[in-house]
């Protein structure tokens, strides 16, 4: 892709792959021992009760995702659908403008405005009910 | 990575994201027009009763799965748990090391020995009832 192709694209790359579960250690240990994955970091947000942690798996970033309380909405994917694939982070250049075309497209959105989610970056979640069941996460790297 | 990390590693990067839908049409539509996704090509397999599509969305491969028929795996994925992730696709150097390994480690398999998937690579499927919820495609490229 050449540097103005690039310049132009809102849509810059995959941040990671979300993947729910309910015991991280266990996760880990699975993944790392038969997939190769690397363990980056382990870290506890009081603020969204959630433990994140970070692997790199064939090139790709995984975040596991692991509710600390029953009243997020990780605790009640996990009651309805089970641990698994949660959504996948796409590195956006522009999250506002990105969030303008889908509110146009009359695209639902989890999230009306940015947030501040892992590490500082901005972030918005789209619905999975708009986009065929997959869960998106824009983020906009601070 | 230096090269000999690389000859040494069995997981070689991340070939696909396997997506299940209903209807490949919209979805095409949604993620090209809204997500920079590039359509690169749309086949039917008799063969697996699905018809396949191949997007670039952010600089990853994306899967489309949508079953021709009633009695494919896809077409029940579909009716238990609806449109969304499906499988995540891994290349592997030697695929039947990495079964082995997992068959030691008692993983449950979907495939026990490599088969035929889309442009004739060396496929097989790890049951997601072993990793967390998570599919895991194999694939060898031929």
């Amino acid at each position: 892709m050449d540097k103005n192709a690039k310049d132009a694209s809102l849509f810059r790359g995959v941040r990671h792959i979300g993947i729910a579960v309910r015991d991280t250690d266990a996760a880990v240990k699975l993944y790392t021992s038969l997939f190769e994955a690397k363990h980056v970091e382990t870290m506890v947000s009081e603020e969204h009760g959630l433990k994140l942690t970070f692997l790199q798996v064939a090139g790709v970033n995984v975040e596991l995702l692991e509710p600390i309380r029953e009243d997020v909405p990780v605790a009640k994917f996990l009651k309805t659908k089970g641990e698994g694939f949660h959504h996948i982070a796409l590195e956006v250049a522009d999250i506002e403008k990105v969030l303008a075309a889908l509110r146009k497209a009359g695209v639902k959105l989890v999230d009306e405005t940015p947030r501040r989610g892992a590490h500082g970056n901005l972030i918005a979640f789209v619905h999975p009910s708009s986009t065929h069941g997959v869960m998106i996460e824009l983020c906009q790297p601070v």
